[in-house]
């Protein structure tokens, strides 16, 4: 069995829209489970307005429906302190920090990821504007250079998951073929997630 | 694999310390965890002082651990609202509520209570006074004619408890003998609950 647990240093970087996707690209490998552990229960609402291809657990009840599964993804509340990340990384094979290329999110990651230490983590840039801005690939030089590891893949801006979040869906399931191009990042994301937690 | 949950309405009523006996009870017959996800961290405190005859898991490190286990006791945070209450019920096979027989406690447990509805939950005394003193026999009937589903046996107040935190042990483990009779309570209410969830 393996786990991935989400979280993130500020709300609105994507968090839970990174947990869906990516039980959305595990659930084709494994028997997934996602567990909304963040008090919105973004994960959850999202499923009771469609239907996602795995099952999503709030997390009272995460003992009860966890039984069965191959692969768990946690998505958890934002602003963990480094005491938190450091349980949270414990608790799992790979810990997933999405962050805005937001160069206020910056400072506070590089003080954080400092006391996390040799945590299994690493750092994914979300919402990234499409090219020419490069602001994202910019973010990831930076924390890579502050000695954050940060994944390959960065995941672009689009409304297709505001459309996905309305119908329920993954982007992936999404019938206008303009909005599922950017199924692809989550896709990119969690190829190299599979390395990472095979390679360990 | 059965799961029960500790919870409360205010805090000081002995959540911890039956989280701990209720887990020392069913390791004696199933491979048992507790998962400490009250933020007090009170029993992996009691742990790390001492040894327990079974495994204290951080909630943050829970979905790691607890593959294998046969019986998983939950302590929480206390203060529920009825909407968690609701939510923890449907978690588990039995939810246990500790009350202290104080009559402030009395009216909001009512009132939650009722919200909670048809939930697999029962209500415990805890911190009875012993004998002659009735306050807990009483606190008992005013529950079961307000409806309230309770255990019969009652926990009383001793100061074993408080020695068996010092030394990170249960109560069944201390060597003063007087101690020790205090493990009486927390075997007949396993016996109880035994009853409970395999009668359902």
């Amino acid at each position: 069995m393996k786990i991935i647990t989400i979280t993130g240093y500020k709300g609105g970087v994507g968090k839970s829209t990174t947990a869906i996707h990516l039980a959305t690209y595990f659930s084709e490998f494994y028997q997934t489970i996602l567990i909304d552990g963040d008090p919105n229960r973004t994960a959850l609402s999202w499923a009771e307005r469609g239907s996602l291809p795995f099952t999503v657990a709030d997390e009272r009840q995460a003992m009860k429906q966890v039984s069965g599964a191959e692969f768990i993804v946690i998505d958890t509340p934002a602003r963990p302190n480094s005491d938190d990340l450091k349980e949270l990384a414990k608790g799992c094979d790979l810990l997933v920090l999405p962050t805005a290329p937001d160069i206020l999110s910056l400072q506070p990651m590089l003080e954080t990821a400092k006391d996390v230490g040799e945590a299994n983590y690493r750092a994914l840039i979300t919402i990234a504007l499409p090219p020419p801005n490069k602001d994202g690939e910019t973010m990831r030089q930076d924390l890579k250079e502050g000695g954050i590891p940060v994944f390959n893949t960065i995941v672009r801006r689009t409304v297709g998951y505001q459309r996905a979040a309305l119908e329920g869906k993954p982007i992936r399931d999404l019938s206008d073929s303009r909005l599922r191009a950017a199924w692809q990042d989550y896709k990119k994301l969690g190829k190299e997630i599979q390395e990472v937690i095979h390679g360990r």
